[in-house]
């Protein structure tokens, strides 16, 4: 049974602040700047191009990929860390849509994180006309499920509402009608329990920097089932995913499972930061993790309903449709957003206007959500929010 | 004039060793855990989601750039960092392809690092059976310009000689045909004086980790001349390239100039190490550095010559000709490289009986290459290589 005040206390939390946006960007872990600075200095400084062997960071990316794997059921030696969350999705839509030739259609929602359909949307435009990409609302997917798809990539979580996918059932029917599945699991990762391997999920990709907290950019993962991952023709045939890198070969020969799916230098740097979250992590278990998410948002969800009518529920009201966040829309939500970050609610803000609160048990307690309900009432109630300040528009948080 | 005893001071070097091996990982800058403890700190520990816009993280890109741009040769604004140097070829190839409609073949050359042909390979796989990649000796590129060419994709310096392309005549030679150049610079940045703009280059990539002193697995960058970058369309269509992010559109439409040919979120954490190498480069010039560096390959082959005649040059033996390395050929040179790295120089091997040595005035000095011949000279001649433990061939450095 996990105590959330021990994990709680392995992160920076500042003064003031209670964070409500660990779906966008999870905060540090304390070990964070000591292990990194010991690897600059004990390895980098010292070991110079030696460490790719002796301080093992050429085994980072799948060992740290495993440490992932674990949190979204998947099989052992399946997952690889690298590159970002749009580069993988490129990846494994490209190796699908060629493990279902003859096929030309991808489906998805309008849903699902834009950069993942313009990220479609490019590679469809490089493979020729004949490809489509279509979109439809979250709700009509699976009735949208035809044989004549190729490829169905959706995000598992929707990142406005917090909507959940059914992962099983739509895989499940997916496969019915021969159709490849590719998961993105930007809002699943450290978020909910998953099960890629239960599923038989075919691909599935996703971002470190959200729930797991592997800071500003943290490398980005992908998943191949057994049955693909073999067979699967890397796009982006980089060095690294070649069987020998260091043979130096002209031609590519794909590295055997899951490596083939690496393709540049990795960014040591970047993973030893994320190590620390992942020992946070071992902490704790998915499941205890998801009922105490889905208690501290029903928790929200019912304070914010009681003090503010003037906001509108946005997310799935039963925590089992639920990813781990909170929306409410709110015409003035921008404004609000800001006026709440000025008093130390720090959530975020999706257009047109989506508040979004995200709930990361981690270092969220029940505690923080009865304040954060408290400031969300003061701020709507009294209209603090209404001031020139909060209306300017730079780049949203 | 630079006192190059001014940017040593600023590298971590450890004791008893003369790092030749600059061109694989650069040593780190003195100043990096402590920049990057300070981002992880002041930044990602406190304004949390907010960094973004108050430490400016979302400019870094750009930024840095800039700052690599300066010493490439790029007008300002045309160079952006990201992923890896594998993605970035992928990215030039794909946008050059397609502003070369009609033609099909992508000249390269058998001295160009091996990811570069296998990115070039995979992408035109996708693209279909009638695109060719055409791969000759370094020699034979300019004989093989010839109209058919899409594009000419090739690395400046060979990674395994040193041996340096003409870019300024095979640039416009490639004009001449109507062939549009990509230039990879992962041996020129840093190493030796690039003028892309001079040059009318119109791609270029190189990475950040060699020459530049980045650390291991930095950023990549990208170059697109003016005349291209607003006509490029982006194949890896991420949403840091679309013209507005954070609106959340379902539509791509690529930013303004250099941005599109962002990706992904970026690695802000490998970023700030970057910025304090380029502290570094800011003490200095590429040409004072370009005529350091070919004095010290020069002495470098004069005494390694006199002291080795077992060892056969395999640079150009012009400094001019070359870039900021020189290689030897040796039957022996994998157990020797290792004897050598026992003995705290470090080079490198490359397959078959190459041995590698890159020499950065940054941080080499006259003293370090006349001490690096004594030691070579002694392993070579007393034949202190030929131990069993030094024929292991595990994963090379």
């Amino acid at each position: 049974m996990t105590d959330f005040a021990t994990t709680r206390a392995r992160f920076h939390l500042p003064e003031g602040v209670i964070y409500l946006d660990g779906n966008s960007l999870g905060p540090m872990p304390l070990a964070a700047p000591g292990h990194v600075s010991a690897m600059m200095q004990g390895e980098w400084a010292e070991m110079l191009i030696t460490g790719w062997n002796k301080a093992g960071w050429m085994e980072l990316a799948t060992g740290i990929g495993n440490r992932v794997g674990r949190l979204i059921g998947a099989e052992p030696g399946h997952v690889v860390m690298g590159d970002t969350l749009s580069i993988k999705v490129y990846q494994a839509l490209a190796s699908a849509l060629e493990l279902n030739p003859g096929r030309k259609v991808v489906l998805s929602d309008n849903g699902n994180f834009p950069s993942d359909l313009y990220i479609a949307d490019g590679l469809l435009k490089s493979l020729g006309t004949e490809y489509e990409l279509r979109v439809v609302s979250p709700e009509d997917v699976a009735e949208n499920i035809t044989d004549d798809l190729a490829v169905m990539m959706l995000t598992e979580v929707d990142y406005r509402t917090g909507r959940k996918h059914d992962m099983a059932a739509l895989t499940k029917a997916a496969h019915a009608k021969g159709v490849i599945t590719i998961w993105d699991l930007a809002h699943s990762a450290g978020a909910i329990p998953v099960d890629l391997a239960g599923c038989k999920a075919d691909f599935a990709v996703g971002c470190s920097y959200k729930y797991l907290n592997g800071g500003p950019g943290a490398p980005a993962f992908i998943y191949v089932n057994p049955k693909w991952v073999d067979q699967a023709r890397p796009a982006l045939s980089g060095w690294l995913g070649h069987e020998a890198p260091f043979a130096f070969d002209l031609d590519y020969r794909p590295g055997a499972g899951i490596e083939r799916m690496r393709v540049g230098t990795p960014p040591v740097i970047a993973l030893k930061a994320l190590e620390t979250a992942l020992d946070i992590w071992d902490m704790t278990s998915m499941a205890e993790v998801r009922s105490a998410s889905i208690a501290l948002c029903d928790q929200f969800i019912a304070g914010v309903e009681a003090a503010c009518p003037q906001l509108t529920l946005h997310s799935p009201r039963n925590g089992a449709d639920r990813g781990s966040q909170v929306s409410f829309r709110f015409d003035d939500g921008f404004a609000a957003v800001q006026a709440l970050i000025a008093r130390g609610v720090i959530g975020d803000f999706r257009a047109p206007d989506v508040m979004r609160f995200g709930f990361t048990p981690l270092y969220v307690s029940p505690g923080d959500v009865a304040a954060a309900v408290d400031i969300i009432a003061d701020v709507i109630s009294n209209r603090l929010y209404d001031r020139p300040e909060y209306r300017l528009k730079g780049r949203v948080t």
